[in-house]
């Protein structure tokens, strides 16, 4: 399924897309879902998740503002998504910047069956066991290649690792692909990391190939990402564009544009 | 009260509205009490929301990312409106998809005098009784006159009803306002559900007729929306002109332009 | 070091700030410190904080949102960032509206060595033991002239403050500065109050002088607000405009339009 009849697919099935994630970027992750078809829906009450969860098409954990509680929360979530077959997306935003957040990754990572982890080189590499700095939520450093890194762990843990960056590396320990889609000011502002999350989640929920789905994902927002650079005077009026292009982007442009690579 | 005199009531009075509410659309909210011309406070600690309220023109409850502790301080709050004589405004985002949602709107409701009862045709219809399917936030179906449904949930409850969708639906068990104002693109972004709970809190807090005030929010609301929809180019340019239009909204324009009609 | 220099050394250096900070502006917070040039981390856990703390250039506290738990968290991180020498900046949402704000304002002045303490006239006067009026948020009235409020408070509390208002004022209880950049429309949409705090943090992480630093940022956000007035249509692109005015900001215009004067 290329990146068109995955769109295609999100926008005729618009599955119900199930966040527990963090209180900087959560409006733009629910937007993203929307824009890009889907309908998101944000609840973290233990009392509900596992229902909420339920009745949803995909799960997408993200640790930026984690609690102990809140973990608690994904764990119930992710439980639920697992006993029902539905993918479980991880974001471990900030892992190796603290001890709380790289343990908190494992331990969602020993409770649950995450279909697809997916972080920046160092907090990928942190969980690895690489040598890795994160500073905050940036990667630093880290040692190694990355996509032994991505290809080991994913065979390791039995799921497909996303690993993002200028490159973006996906693995399911079987497959490889890279995505050189993209554009340097999707940094310029706070959360795309976690906005491609929120759109793997959409194009996962209705894709069973859970590496190709986080591929096209990943294409499709850094092609958007790429045609907002074009007029976009900053990075606030860069992020309207960008949401804007997701919501009109149209199918020539993806097909002309597309740089997705299956290496192996 | 029409729009316009609602409109400058606000203007001069500048209420505070208090909101205890969910986590993806606080931020729109508490701006558009702004730029409506009230002045936000989004507070929700159980040892300050009673005090917070008192000092306020309206409260504005939202369960859509609600916690059972989140509930509690709403219910403080609530009663605390109460004994003040301060319009309560509930907006039960999800009802019906969750357990705890339906729950904790119907322990509000049987807790607090709400004033204003509102949400999308599902969410109203599960609090009613009606057969109606919640698909996370989204309404999927009802079954039963939505007017019907309005003025008869209004009479037993003994508050105003409003039920948002393409045409709005508001009764206080005696007087039905329909109001058709309102464009597509307002469901093409996250939480113009919520963002109308807040004008609706705003004109409220002025005037005493609530079903007015609700019915002159909504068609408000729905006229910037209206216009934002000629110039905007997708979801988030829309959202940034819809609040820039309310802001500087004419008087001609709001004359010209509302399709309110008071059907009984 | 003036507004330039300070600048350049932030883009040079990228410190990590790290925020304990409110719901409703958590997002704009973060990016503000990204388009300034440094790097935003939001993070309460109070599992964590102190070690976010611990490898961060500056922590911005925000009690807009405040529960008891987080202003634990908040003192948690407050005294580790004094162990390690780094500056805190305290910014006082609503102290005056309840007696939680107040009360936690003054319990964090109590048990953390505050650098820089930030509000508006009636927040800070509240805290001075003035006569003051604060309407949720809004800064509605304070007795005493703010200059000398300013400098005895410092000296009494061994900190700089800061006013934000038409005029801003800062003293670290012997320097006293006045900045007069600025724009009206910076107070049409929520929270600039909360953003200024965050560029004080950023441009203080990097500079010792903390009421020069202060100064600077204030001035410097101020500009880019005057700019930013001269294409606007209304709230919402203003601060489009402005979010990228600070990321595109040159030396040209701050030299040119710098109004900060050393009053003593």
């Amino acid at each position: 399924m290329d990146i068109i009849e995955n769109l295609k697919k999100v926008r005729k099935q618009k599955p119900l897309i199930h966040h527990i994630t963090n209180w900087v970027t959560i409006y733009d992750c629910a937007n993203v879902v929307r824009v890009t078809g889907g309908l998101p829906v944000m609840a973290h009450a233990p009392e509900e998740v596992e229902q909420m969860t339920s009745i949803s098409g995909a799960l997408v954990l993200n640790i930026g503002t984690l609690t102990v509680d809140l973990v608690k929360s994904m764990i119930l979530a992710g439980r639920k998504a697992n006993e029902k077959n539905i993918p479980v997306i991880l974001d471990i935003v900030g892992a190796g910047a603290t001890d709380l957040r790289t343990g908190k990754a494992n331990e969602i990572l020993d409770s649950v069956n995450v279909s697809i982890l997916k972080g920046n080189s160092s907090e990928i590499g942190t969980i690895a066991g690489a040598r890795a700095e994160t500073k905050g939520v940036e990667a630093i450093s880290v040692e190694g290649d990355l996509t032994e890194i991505a290809k080991k762990l994913a065979r390791e843990k039995n799921l497909t690792v996303v690993i993002t960056g200028r490159e973006d590396i996906i693995s399911n320990g079987r497959d490889i692909y890279t995505c050189k889609n993209g554009h340097p000011m999707m940094g310029s502002f706070v959360g795309s990391g976690c906005i491609v999350s929120s759109v793997i989640g959409t194009f996962t929920a209705v894709e069973k190939d859970y590496a190709l789905s986080s591929a096209n994902a990943l294409c499709f927002f850094g092609i958007a990402g790429e045609i907002a650079a074009r007029t976009a005077k900053g990075p606030y009026s860069y992020k309207v564009i960008l949401m804007d292009e997701i919501f009109n982007i149209d199918e020539n442009k993806i097909r002309k544009m597309t740089r997705l690579v299956k290496i192996e």
